[in-house]
Formats: C-alpha cells, structure tokens, sequence
C-alpha cells in the first residue's frame, strides 16, 4: 500500500479487549489497519460475529475473518508490530517467540509484566521506562501496559506524588464486568450482588503501580517502597473502573496546589501521540463524580476518548487525602494503554518498519 | 433406617435445577434425603462448595460430598428413584439405562418429555397422563416435567380454557437468568440488555403445552390444536418467569367466571401430596402485580413455596383475554415439578420401594 | 445572526426528553440552537447541572440557563417554533396558549394527540397526514409524535401491513426505564424485578398506532381497524423499547417478499430531511437480535442515529407472523420523532420564519 | 390483653425502615404487635398497599390501616414504647415530644444520635452506654441506633481493636439502595452505574463509629480517637452493605489470635435478647465471601435473621490488617437495631409498662 502507516496485527482478537484494539486501530494515523489473530474458538470467523461490544464492529474490519497465524506466520509476512490481548498464561510463550523473530510485541498480558527487558508503561508516568526496552539486531521489543486497576491509579497519583510524599496509599475499586472478558462473570453470580474477590488482583494493583511510580536505576526500576493496600471488589457496573483512594500523607501543601497539580498535568503535551488525551487527568467539581456511567468515555480529543482518568470527590484533612479516579478499564487499562505504548516508541524512533 | 421414606437420588446435584431438588429433598416427609450424584466438573466436592443459590445450602446436606457414580452403581446400591437435573443430551441415555436397570427416573430434562411411555406431567393439569407410563416387570418409571415456561404456562390456562375455547394462545416471556442455569448467561450480554432469543424455547413452549394441555387417548394423547404462538425472551432477573398472554376465544364467560375459575381450580385438593400448593393458582388484584421479585416464591403450604403459579392484570375484553402469569422456573418449572410428579405417583402405587 | 436557520424553544427543557431534544438540536442544520425553557425545579439553573444522559451535554449548551419563560414571553421574542417536552396534563393548556399566539408547536406530550387540528404524525408512516394540521391566519401548527412505543411499532408494521392484511396484532413489550423520565422508575422497584404496568400505556398503543395507520379521510383519518392487542412491561433497561410482535394475517405472501418490503421501505428518500434514517427499518439476520444495548443507536446517517427501528427473528409460519422491534425511546419514540416532524413541515412550508 | 408483651407502636411505618420494623414485631416474644403509625402519604391505607420489601407482608399485619396519630395520641393511649422510622429531621422534634410525654423512643433517625442522654448504642459493643440514657419521672427514654454502615463496622471491629490497637481504620463502602429508602435512587441514576456519594455518610461512619467504640466516662462518651477515614459508594444491590476495612495496626498479634477474638466474640451470650445473633459475628473463610446476596440474611437463631456481620478475606499482613464487612442495612443497620436495643432496656428494666 502507498501509505506509510506501520503494518501490525491483534492476536486474541476474538476476545473483549482484543475487540477494544480493532476499534482502536481500524483507523488510526499511524498505525495500518491490523491483522486480526484468533485461536480455535473465534478463528475462521468474522469480525462482527465474534463481537462483543455494545458499539457496533468498526465498518472497516467488521467483514474480516479471524485468522489463525502463528509468530512464524506473522514473521513471514513481515508484520513488525503485534499487539497482544492473548489471556495472560497463553501470552507468554507466544510473545517470546514473537520478539525473538523480530517482532515486537506490545502487550496486555500479565505475563511478562515488568520482566527484564520489558518494561512495564504508562507514558505519562514513566515514559523514561521505554528504555529498559531490549530490542533490535533481530529481535523485537516487548512493551507491557499494567493491570486495568493499577492504569487508572498510577495516572491518578503520579501529579500529586511529589507534594505529598506519602506515608501509604490505600485504594479500593468498584470494578467493572467487562475486567474479567467475556463470557467472564456469570450474571447469577453478580445480579443484585457484588463478589470482593478478583483473584491474584490486589497484588497486581500494588507490585505494578509500585513499579510504575518508582524511578528508573541504570538497567532496573527502583519500585515505589510506600506501601499501597488494596481491596479489589467486582461490581455490577459494564464498563469503567472506579477507585476509592486515600493517601495518608507526610507533607501538607495547600488544596490549591494539590488541584493545580492535577489541573496542569500533561507531560506528553510536547509529543504528537495520537491517543494521548489531553489533558491526561480531568478534574470534576461536581459532588457526586466520577461515575462509571458517565466518566468512563472521558479524553479528548476524539481519538482519546476512555484514555483520561477522571479525579473527583477530593477531600484533603490532612494527613488524608482523599479522592475518587475513574477509568475506562479496557481502553486507558487495557487496549488504548498499549497504543498509546506504542504510539510512544514509534514516536521514540524505537519500532521499525519490518521484523528486525 | 428404620424410617419408611423411600430412598433417592439427585443426578446432576452440582447444577442449578440440581441444587433446587437437594433443597427440596433434604427433609421431604416421603423421600428421604437423596444421595448426590455429579459427574466430572463437581464430583468428589461437598455440596457448599458447589453451592450457587442465593439461599444457604440445606443444613443436612450442605457438607455431602458429590458421588461420581454411574446407572449400574446406584441400582446396585438399591436406589429405586432418581430425580434428573442432568443437561439435555447428556441427561438421554444414562436416564434410559437406569429405567432399564429398574429405577424410576422423574426427569427435568428435555430428552424424554412425552416420549412413548414416559409421560409429560404436571399434575394439576394432566394428572390421568400418569397412567401412560410404563414401568413394572424390571422396569422403572420414566416421567417428565415440561419446560420452565411451559409448565407455568399451563397451569394459568388450565382452569379457563373449557370456558374459553380458544381460537389461539399468544405468549411472550420475560424468563429468568437462572433458567439457563450455571455459568449460563454472561452478565455482559445481559446487563442493561434484554436477549430475544433462547434457542429451541418457542418451540417447546408450543409443543409441550400443546401436549400437557392435550387428551388421554388410549396409550397416546391428542395434543391441544389450537395454535400456541410463542416469543422467548431474557430478561436480567434472577428467578422467577414471567409471562404475557392472550388467549383470542371463541366463547364469551363473564369475568367473573373466569375469575371463579382460577380461585377455585385445586385438583389436587383430595390428595396429599407434600409439595402440592394449594390453590396452585394465586390471583392478585393490585394493578401491577405479579412481579418475578414479589411472587417467584408464591405457594402454600410452606413446602409448597416456589410451586404456585400467580394470575395477575387480568383483562378480558372479548374475543381477547389478557393476563400475566407468573411462576418459579427453577422450582414449578424445574425440581419442584420433579418432585410433585414423583409425589402423585408414590401416591398412586406406581413406586415400588426397590429397583424392580 | 446571519445564519437563516428557524428560531426554536424547548419547553420542559430539564427533563429526560427536553435534554434529548437540547442534544438534537445544538447543531440543527435548519434549526437555531433552542433556548432552554423549564418551570420551578429546573429554571435557573445551567444545562450542565440538570443534565441526566448518559452522554456530556452538547458543549455549545451545556453553560446555558434554563429559562423561566411563558407562552407570551416567547411569542414577544418571536419564537417562531417550539419543542414541547413537558409532562401531560402541563401541556395541554401551555400548548395550546402558544399556537393561539401563532408559535407552532411539536410536541411530545400525550394530551393533544389526534386532536381535532392536532395530527398524530411519524413522517415514514402518515406524512400525508400533516395536512391534518391547521395553522396559519395567527394561528401556529401544533403537531404531536406518538407515544414511544407506538412510534417504534408502526414504523416496523407499516412496510408489511398491504401484503399480510391482518385479522389482529399482538404486541408484548420491553420497556426502558427511560421511558419513564427522571426520576421515574426508583431502582428498588426494579431491580431483580420487571413490573408488567405502565398506566395507561397498553390503551395509549392501540389507539395511537390505529391513528398512525388509518388513513386520511377528509378533515379527519380514519383509524385502522384492526385488533391491536397489548401487553406493556417494564424492564431494567436503560434506553431502547424492545416489542414482540406478532401478526395475525390474511394474507401469505412469500417470506422474500416480506423481506423485501422492509428493506426496500424508505418513503422520505426524495426529500432530504436532516434527521430521517435511510433507510429507517434496519433488519438484522443474527439469531439473537435486535437488543436494545446494541441496536438503540441504530441509524444513519450520523444525525439519524437513534430514529432507526431495527427489526429481527423474523418467523414466518403462516397464518403467524412474528418478529421483534427495537426503537430508541426518547429519540424515535421522542424527541427525535417531534425534531423529524418539524423538518417534514419546514420542508412543506407550512412553518413560517416568525409566529404568525 | 391478656398477655403480658409490651405495647409499641411504629412510627413512620410506611416506609422502607419502618415495614421492616413491622415485619419484626409481628410477632415478638416480648412486645406486642405494634400500632402502625403514618404520615400524610401512608396515612389510611392498609400496611400491604405500601409494602416494598421483597417478601411478603407480616400476615398479622398487613391488612392494619395505618394510622395517623401525634404524640399526644399515642400517650393517651397509652403506649409507652415508639420505635421511630421516621426520616431525620421530621423525627427531632416528634421525638422529643413523645419523651416529655412518657413515652420511650428508640430511633434509627440520625436527630438525636449521642445527643445528651440520649446514648447511641449498639449492644454487643456498648452495652454500658445505656445507662447514659435519662428517663424516669415522667420522662420517656431515648435511645439511637447508628447509622447503617457503622453499625456493621463496629461490630466487626469490636473484637479485635484491642488486640491491634490501630493507628488508623480505612473503611471503603458498597451500599445497597434500601439505605436511601423508598423511592429513594432512580433506576436511571444507578442502572451501570456506582455512585461516590451519599450525603453526610462518610462524616456519620467516622463520628458514630467513634463514639460507639469509645468509652463512658461519667455521664459523657469519650469517643475513639483512632481516625476512621471513610469512603461512601451507592451500588445497585437491594440490601446488604458491604465494607472493606483495613486497620493499620500499632500491635501484631497473630493471625489465629485474630480470627479467635472474632469468633469467640459473644458478650450478649447470657442475656436472652430475642433479637440478639449468637454468635454475632460470623466467620467465612471461602476465598470470595461476605456478598450482599448470600449473606445479608446472616444471623441464628431464625429471629436474628439479617442482624449478624459476616467477616471474610481477613487478610493480615501487619501492621495492615485487611477485611470485608457485610450486614443487612435495613435490620442490623436499622429497624433490628432498634428492636434489639429496646429488648436490651427491657432486659435492664428500664423499659416501664406505661408512659411514665
């Protein structure tokens, strides 16, 4: 094709936030539109029969069949770009094999998050990680984006880190169905209820946010050493992570320069990336906000949309400070989080055109 | 034991039709509490650890472990009733070989419904179809209870259609999340939704009413031939399906017989089967009633909760009579059904007290 | 303003319907963004603080004021044209004040539908009906959109109602919560429960489709006098009414042709109405649709989005016609059924630029 | 008459708190079946045409009229015992007239909660503190009952605070819609939605908390000095308020001390409170319990239905140590609060027969 937009492929495109991806990408700026991978179940099939979204399937993709293309196969036909919404334990060993065909991977799983070498990101908070990246003379990069959970927190905190300094962090979620895929929670189990229970969740919320709040030391991440606790707890709610977050404080500024630092928060400002919202975090005044329902589509412009984190509800009686963040958990924390991965590298000069 | 209920069995206790029926036979005064029967998936667990309904597992069983055994084990252990929650198709063949191994088996499943000699029974309605059963001479039983929406179904109509005559019989329902049992319906493709299609619904409504509603004639019944025109829907309720209907009739009672008809329908009256509500039929005068949260559990005596079927919004503008009827899938339309047909026919003499 | 785009008002502006018509109508090719008029609870404050959709105000609104103004303030302005959202029974009488001032009005209220002067209108089903309005001489028209699910029903009835003739229509529903406006439905009567009333609905659909489906006689239409046969029940959905329908025909036309009728249906093609849906009936072939979570927003072009009426599980089985519905509520069933009846008279020059 | 319960009415009976109060004195050892008392809305009407809850009516209670009766009223009738449903603000001042009257009030309205003498109190917590409570000549008592989501916190910490002496209690809540009442949320407000607000509940959870884990000192509280730093969350169960906790503690007992000082806890065991659950705290170790939906009911013997917290994912990790609470808002949160509270006065002998 004429168009000198990077070729790049989804595997786990029949699942939930490999839907989220296709959306994402059907008509991005810099990106072609991808391939679309699937395993036995969705592989075969179209696009629009797989779909699970309450948006109707992108016009473009929506007549696509799924192809069944092993990390050879994708080699062979020279995609250099591979964006991962492989279930976390499948992941791992095909994103290997991916990088070490040259290909570059930059995934939603669990599975090699923060790995060495594959740097856990989140551009606004810790762009200098992509560094930590291995990659070139033959072998791809391997970029990973956190939990859904530990997106939003980390986007929250970062502007306000530095002037509190904090002693811990104590965050609750209202977690959304669509974190656990589809079919994911049987709706016996959640009509009329809530489970607080997400296995293997509270742990991720806190290594990774550590990782992603802590400082970059030669080859390594110095995590955070605060302590976060967390309690992780589905809720009823389709889309839209919400968080219950306290930080028990050791410095005191003023509420005005708390805001201001919220307000003002926008370190990508300078770069072109196309999902990048701007602003990053939205700061809503209202008494009762964020909202799942109404919060989670938050980002602009257009192309960022579900990529803001909405803060709202702050109370500060220090030493607490207390706030709610709202995210769109399979766009800011899952699909649109590793686009944005890779608008950074691409951006960086760190993604080539063909399989290195 | 010294006590003289006649001993059974649950196959298919780790499902949610299963769990109903442990509920219901844990201390049943005729049928002493049942052994419990899974197959792979809950075999060998206890049955708290299994549990999914919103109630607390019954005391007596709550710490049963699930038995992994098969038609020629439970003969051999001189079990001579066994209550079926198994999944259609799965439910077929291990059903035939227990009545060929001369145990009684009153099924849920939709394998044998109205099958030569293995009636399609609910009581109130076709209880003289009991007699088509065959059994005896090395033989068990095998009878059926109908589809959760036919079964609620045709206990409403039963009482007014001599009256009514119909022309034909319209049906739209509001069914349950738990008539598709457990995991069943994902709380994705359900919240803020509604699902038009349950697969082969419309057409078991149509038929197994037809049948139910039918005569006995000689070793066959003449099914009802007045067209039952059928939409199935899901709805995001947890128990409890509701159903509009219209019946166009070709004859013209005053409402006040039809009312009579309903609040003085009781053919069981005579008999005293355990689980038998009297009245079967609830009629309810508020404008906005039955509701599935309000009447699911309709029916008295206590152990008779769940067995009613509630009659409500009743307009009758001829030739179209309208109502609303209500009854508890999993309970009228699933094991409570079960249960009462094992009743009646215990009552009759047709339950011998070992495998035949 | 330079621009030659028809002044308008939005009256009941702080509510569920008045804020879909503040949505339509921000942007209106034709039509001037409205002042916002709303009465004691609303007036004074900004859009933004009342706003109850789902979706952010429209930004070129959402910091406007919600004016407290009466028919007389608003035919001092000279508002040519008026959008009336307000409850019934507040209607008729403000209603009828505006058009003896010579403000036309379309409204979404019940209390003048079908009135002598007042026609009941859907542009795809009864355009030649607008002829029924009077107007003019001093006097503004006043024009009025069905009830929301009525609107939803005649637009999928009408392609296919010549080639089946029907002997009687039946219709189940399922009902948004929407439906019943802000604050409506309170969530414990809903929730785990769906509730088969709605005052006044079940009368409100027969009569009003049977008016949409007449045919124009003289001053006067000529209601069709076919059985419509209804059952209205609401369910927790949040927009989008779901309708079961079944017809009852005289006729057998082939299931090609049925098709074909819905497919190729599109009677405002030749005018070019910003808000008509082309084509307005989508027919769906999946098994499982239309449901209101995915097929609410059906539509297009983009200004159209929610004025489809999506049709599916289309069952043919002579002399029974089945098929379900889905319309959007408050767009089609509302504020956009009014916004395309203003468009329709606009194009037929019967609004004049200034009251008359 | 001839049984020697003690006389008491209901006031506010039509609403959410006060049919729960109805439903528990329908037939209670100890007081007889209460006088149901409304205002303007509920006045006159038989207590089943404003039933909401879920289950059915009381039998003995539902056909009553409920009445419309003052303070004056009730003591010349001689009731010497006013449980009190009504909303805040409409209680103060009714309150304080039936205590001049004689006539001794037990109130879930915030009004008077740890007002001079009138102690706010929790009887498996303190106990003690009804002593605070004036009363006698001529003098009705008062008696408060706390806020929902404290009143299953401090039960569930009670036990342990000793033991872990904490520097801070972090309480993150998930709230049920009955904590608003009836009408209470809109479906639309919370249909996909969680909600980061309730009015003044997170400054009630902190001070009432406070209050009731501190310690008399004379005729005065010392209330808790150990911050309690709240976060309130509407979500879309009916009833059961879930509570995740973490206590940061000074002190490190082990993890087996901690779950004994739970489940040995039981200061009531030698009082026969009708109401009281033994134990009072229930322990579960499945690895995704307390849920609203299987346990709000929790509490034996039958009468204590709903008046246990259930305690799980007890989680210790010193110094922090993490749990989840649940109790029934509307029982142990509410009306069952108050009942078990007045058969601790009587219990005491502080409740006398007569208005005094």
């Amino acid at each position: 094709m004429s168009d000198d937009r990077l070729g790049c492929a989804v595997v786990g495109a029949g699942g939930y936030i490999g839907q989220h991806f296709a959306r994402l990408l059907a008509d991005h700026p810099r990106f072609a539109p991808p391939l679309l991978v699937a395993g036995e179940r969705s592989g075969g099939k179209r696009l629009a029969d797989v779909w699970q979204l309450a948006e109707a399937p992108p016009a473009g993709l929506a007549e696509e069949r799924l192809l069944r293309l092993g990390p050879a196969a994708l080699a062979r036909r020279g995609v250099p770009l591979v964006f991962s919404a492989l279930p976390s334990g499948t992941a791992g060993p095909l994103e290997r094999e991916l990088v070490r065909r040259g290909v570059s991977v930059f995934s939603n799983a669990a599975d090699h998050r923060a790995a060495p070498g594959a740097p856990l990101l989140v551009p606004e908070v810790n762009a200098d990680h992509l560094a930590l990246a291995r990659g070139g003379r033959g072998r791809g990069l391997l970029v990973t984006n956190p939990n859904c959970s530990a997106a939003g927190l980390v986007v929250a905190l970062a502007p306000v880190l530095g002037a509190l300094r904090p002693a811990s962090i104590h965050v609750s979620t209202y977690q959304a169905l669509s974190g656990a895929g589809y079919p994911g929670v049987p709706s016996l189990a959640i009509t009329d209820n809530v489970v607080p229970f997400i296995r293997d969740e509270e742990e991720k919320v806190a290594r990774e946010s550590s990782i992603l709040l802590g400082a970059r030391a030669g080859p390594q991440v110095r995590a955070l050493r605060t302590p976060i606790v967390a309690h992780c707890v589905r809720v009823g709610t389709r889309e839209g992570h919400l968080e219950a977050v306290t930080v028990h404080a050791r410095r005191r500024p003023s509420g005005d320069a708390l805001r201001r630092a919220w307000t003002t928060f926008d370190p990508l400002r300078a770069l072109s990336l196309a999902t990048a919202p701007h602003p990053p975090v939205v700061v809503r005044q209202e008494p009762d906000r964020p909202q799942p329902l109404r919060d989670r589509w938050a980002g602009t412009p257009a192309r960022a949309r579900g990529m803001a984190v909405t803060v709202g509800r702050i109370r500060w009686t220090p030493p607490y400070l207390r706030f709610f963040a709202l995210s769109h958990n399979a766009v800011r924390g899952g699909a649109g989080g590793s686009v944005l991965n890779a608008e950074l590298a691409l951006e960086a000069g760190r993604l080539p055109r063909r399989p290195s």
